[in-house]
């Protein structure tokens, strides 16, 4: 049972900085596990709060020199760009207003972005950086981190290979329970800025963990949702966005779907799901049990896929670790995505083009995010009408 | 370990006639099954099927006396009507469109009807035996059997002791797979009349099962649903009615919901759900696992609750007839709502008021169902839009 | 979705007495609900109490008349047999040491017997009632309910068509936990018999659950158990049988399993489970969720099968009522060893041979359950060494 | 939700040295990973084969420095001893019957040792391994690693916490699937050593599975088991060790256990699970699953416990990294155990004792475990007689 998937590196890890993420941060300690995990970043260099003394605190604690820790992410693109040690590659963990400015400074300067999602907080930011990462040589990869999951790559592949046939219908949920009572007015950090539509955009639960759901059903069946209706609702007095979302959707192919993204659902915690079916068979997969995919081929019994099990595909077992049984979970599928832009960011390196199979979320895939909140935004406001995306 | 809810019967079954289920119908074996569980009712009469010699062999079949096998129900309700030891009860289970014109046939001879759902094939025809019923002495019970279920009862209690708070956010599923392929031309006789608009109405999955999963969100939450949009679909070529539909709800008090209804779902097989969530709690019901119920207060661990487990309170226990651990499935919850008929049955006898705590799906409740049915056909009709209903 | 099973009666319902079952008894009202469920049995008479005005009390309760409500079995044995339409079977719901004479007053006049298990409350007398039911006309038919369900035919059928390959290794379980406290200090009568050597017999956990799983390991796997080595213990003060019973087993063929029964372990309602483990693949099944049998061939996925589902057999299918996704439970998979008995008994009243696909517990299995329980006390008797049967 | 547990580091990582792990090796790249994940350790020498040149190879590949890369564990014992920038801890991740002299070079050069288990191959290696770890002033850290999943840690203080009271019943599995075909002579490298007595010891599935199984249970309970029946078995034709292993426990306060481990369980991946049972509540965890933990209070409905959810307490969320519902698996288990042993190395190194609350698996626990097999082994050829341990 050698590891089958993810490679440990030959040839030095490559240099990373990270924007946000200092103390207290959820996600920069998540990226920078999974940037750590195959070995293939090293973290060198912070501008790791917006106020500069916790940055330097934050850089300290992480190891970092302290002449790499910066006081805004302004003066690390530009002093990065200019030292021959420089970093390659950067980790935009910020909230996301903060998601364009930064990803320019470093877009520009050639240094490849890995930037957390929603895109940005607005479609207008969202199109300008479009342009600027098709315009710049460095990569711009988005962490949808549950792409990574290997059971969702052995999905998007059974879609892919025809074993359920042509898609009909969907179900994807994002439900979570942390936001039933005001958590933002109590001081949770997360819940504030999560909830403050300055920092993070019109879209409450739609932006934070409706992106994501709409994100792997678009990952996974690979179909472009063209109109939907969407019924946004703000249940806690005093929230200043949607903390429910219920959503209907028509995608290309004629396929229908529908999505709810809630976190006001007490003992829910982390339920992202996605179901769907076709005319020959569905599929379903739970994310707090990631390490199963379950295939129902129509007229016969449900089988139990799992990760680096029997039935599981090359998609899945390239970004597996460790044998079937041994669960993997959010911080390995995390590392998948870091993976991947390891395998990306080493062929531009070469000169070579990219490996056929890399996968990551793009820029593009960022800004069918943002169109996709933009689109629940106008339809809940339009009393749920269907709108165009 | 004594069995602890519905009790035998010392006076002597209720007599029992049905209109319908004749042989290859799933429905009236079901019925005829739970009338009989818990020796409640004795079937001694029927007009099993349209065609008068279906009925006769079906009923020798079922050891009725040849002079009680009747060729059509006006028959029936007539002859029996006039007997001595004529039924007391009928039970139709007919497709949707005879529910009508049969309980109106035993209603207006003071026999009460124990009718199966939805209530009608038309609204006009379910507004026509509201009143009919109404004006009746005898009583109109509806099976909407999942109402039947212990645990079931119980989370309706633990909404209505507040122990959720106030609702927030519902979500109900029923989700099969078996109309993924179109089974009504390849000879299935139960799929020929619930796809055929003249028998079973302007619904198809939202009639067959949709309003099952209405009626149990409105049964649990005690909310009335005031607005939906619908979008109804047909996926399999040629069919006449749609197979799947998704629905955006507004609850009286606020409250949002959706609603997921289909049959062409590979892997599901009966898959009615409901999930409740309120801002202090929240609960989750399966169907196929009917005996359990997960209740999340917030901010404490998920507790699950059995079927005459400990936590299961006296709505539960009162239908309840084995110890936990034991299961108890489909025939047995709608055993329940014959074991609450004979209730009410028995206290008509007797000249009592009903007893403040039998409950069963009521003419109104089914003619909520219709209107529901009603209002998700004339959504869909509008591309969507909400509709008041 | 016709109800495929098991069929409704024509040629009237089977004359049946009881022996127990009277108020606040478990067994005697699940007996009557299987009886009953498919129309197959009548009750009609009934010795339902040691006390003969409980028993009057019990029976009037349940709408037996007066003259057939018996203070004695021996009194019922003797006028039933006398009665033109005297009782053809008869149902005895008793604690375990009246078995053996109750059975006797019966199967000596030719009144055919269905008996709860274990057989009798000694080795001693299990072997005198293997010599009488095979002298008597009458069958003998003994609810290991368990083996009613139909994904335990399932899993039979599965090994006898060879895919699991040779039997290899065998787990069982039955694990409780309503003896974790004295109940039998605390007014259960249920567990004052259960704990009582005298009405129990030798056996406590071993003899009331663990016979049960040790049947069910016999039945579906066909195999012999040939030695085991027992570990029993009393871990509730003053308790006078084990309540916790280890066991290794050693089959007939090479096979290795091992048995878990206990009443003292806290969360564990009715956890009746096997798996079992062949050169080619392996099965799994849980009691509490009755319906579903997973199916793993080596080196594929996992396949759930489930009742009425893609997948399940003709042995299952001939014992199921509803279609899948309609859960069954612990009633119906009761009510098919009385319908068993029933095809049994009409086949003799037609001086038929038993049909070929007749499947139900007998006299002789009831002896290799009490053989099984001697082993286990001779077994822990001395330290756990290995005894054969 | 800032994460929680383990801490990043300042200081700069401890260097580390590994034995054995060279390609192809399924549990060097996992101490690699596991070292490696909270940026506790950096890998910076090896001796990773047998073979010199896969060692090279081996090692160039990981990205080590051609001068650290050694031939033989002496050697690297050696050489790196003598450096001021030596390793200050070794991974020993050889086949079994190499742990002892390999972790006898490094300890007694006062380097620490993280040890793979079992803990030797034989006992007599087991003993003279605990003299030489409490003479020498290096830590002896055994990667029992499922020790490390919060869960797990949960458990254990909830019994230590008097929350299951006295403990009763104690039911620990540990099956697999892998080793139901003779993979050992179809090229698999892994069951070629792990079936081979002389590399792997006296037990096949008793040593290589059992002993975590046995670990984890002594670990939850914190009781020692003073006698044992078992009944090993070699199903596969021409298999040199064990590949099955039913034992039965007795525990020092009188607690009773099984134990079940097997490697031909067809649909057992890694199965791995824990049932205790005390006077007042029951635990059950399941590896599969390992955020998830089931605590039943008796009289109480059950509850679902998960990592870092409410409910969980200090010792679970001092090695929890990140918020309920993200999943943590196998690898964030593993690196607990090296975070432990870098709190451990770092107390040592500023000349503190061990942090009170610093838990990980020692030379004792691992000496326990070839006691076990020793006993186990023992107690087979006597016939499944009780041996005391």
């Amino acid at each position: 049972m050698a590891i089958t998937g993810s490679t440990e590196v030959r040839s030095g890890p490559i240099r990373l900085g990270m924007v946000g993420g200092g103390k207290d941060a959820f996600i920069g300690a998540v990226h920078r596990i999974a940037a750590r995990l195959d070995n293939e970043f090293q973290l060198v260099a912070g501008a790791l709060s917006s106020t500069p003394e916790r940055s330097v605190e934050s850089g300290l604690a992480l190891g970092l020199d302290r002449d790499r820790i910066y006081g805004t992410f302004e003066e690390m693109a530009e002093k990065e760009a200019a030292r021959p040690d420089g970093i390659e590659a950067v980790a935009i963990v910020t909230p996301n207003h903060m998601h364009y400015p930064a990803a320019a400074a470093f877009l520009t300067r050639g240094i490849h972005v890995i930037c957390d999602k929603p895109l940005t907080s607005t479609l207008e930011d969202a199109e300008k950086l479009v342009k600027l990462a098709k315009e710049s040589a460095a990569l711009f990869v988005l962490t949808h981190n549950y792409t990574g999951y290997p059971m969702i790559r052995q999905a998007r592949e059974m879609v892919q290979n025809g074993e359920l046939g042509t898609i009909r219908v969907i179900h994807a949920e994002y439900v979570q329970d942390w936001l039933t009572v005001p958590a933002e007015k109590s001081g949770s950090k997360q819940a504030e800025w999560r909830t403050d539509p300055a920092r993070s955009g019109a879209g409450g639960a739609i932006g934070d963990i409706g992106t994501h759901a709409f994100n792997l059903l678009s990952f996974v069946t690979g179909l472009k949702t063209v109109e939907l209706a969407a019924d946004l609702h703000r249940f806690v007095p005093g929230r200043r966005v949607d903390d429910n979302a219920h959503i209907m959707l028509r995608l290309e192919n004629g396929a229908k779907g529908m999505l709810w993204a809630s976190q006001v659902a007490p003992g829910n915690e982390n339920g992202l799901s996605l179901r769907v079916y076709g005319d020959k068979g569905g599929i379903e997969w739970f994310q707090e049990e990631p390490n199963k995919l379950w295939f129902a081929p129509f007229g016969e019994p449900k089988r139990l896929i799992t990760r680096n099990g029997p039935g599981a595909g090359p998609a899945a077992a390239r970004v597996t670790r460790i044998p079937s049984g041994h669960p993997e979970g959010y911080l390995e599928g995390f590392a998948n995505i870091y993976a991947e832009a390891a395998r990306a960011i080493r062929a531009k390196k070469a000169g070579e083009p990219l490996p056929s199979d890399v996968i990551f979320p793009t820029v593009e895939d960022g800004l069918a995010g943002m169109k996709f909140i933009d689109a629940c935004v106008r339809s809940s406001e339009k009393n749920g009408s269907f709108v165009t995306l």
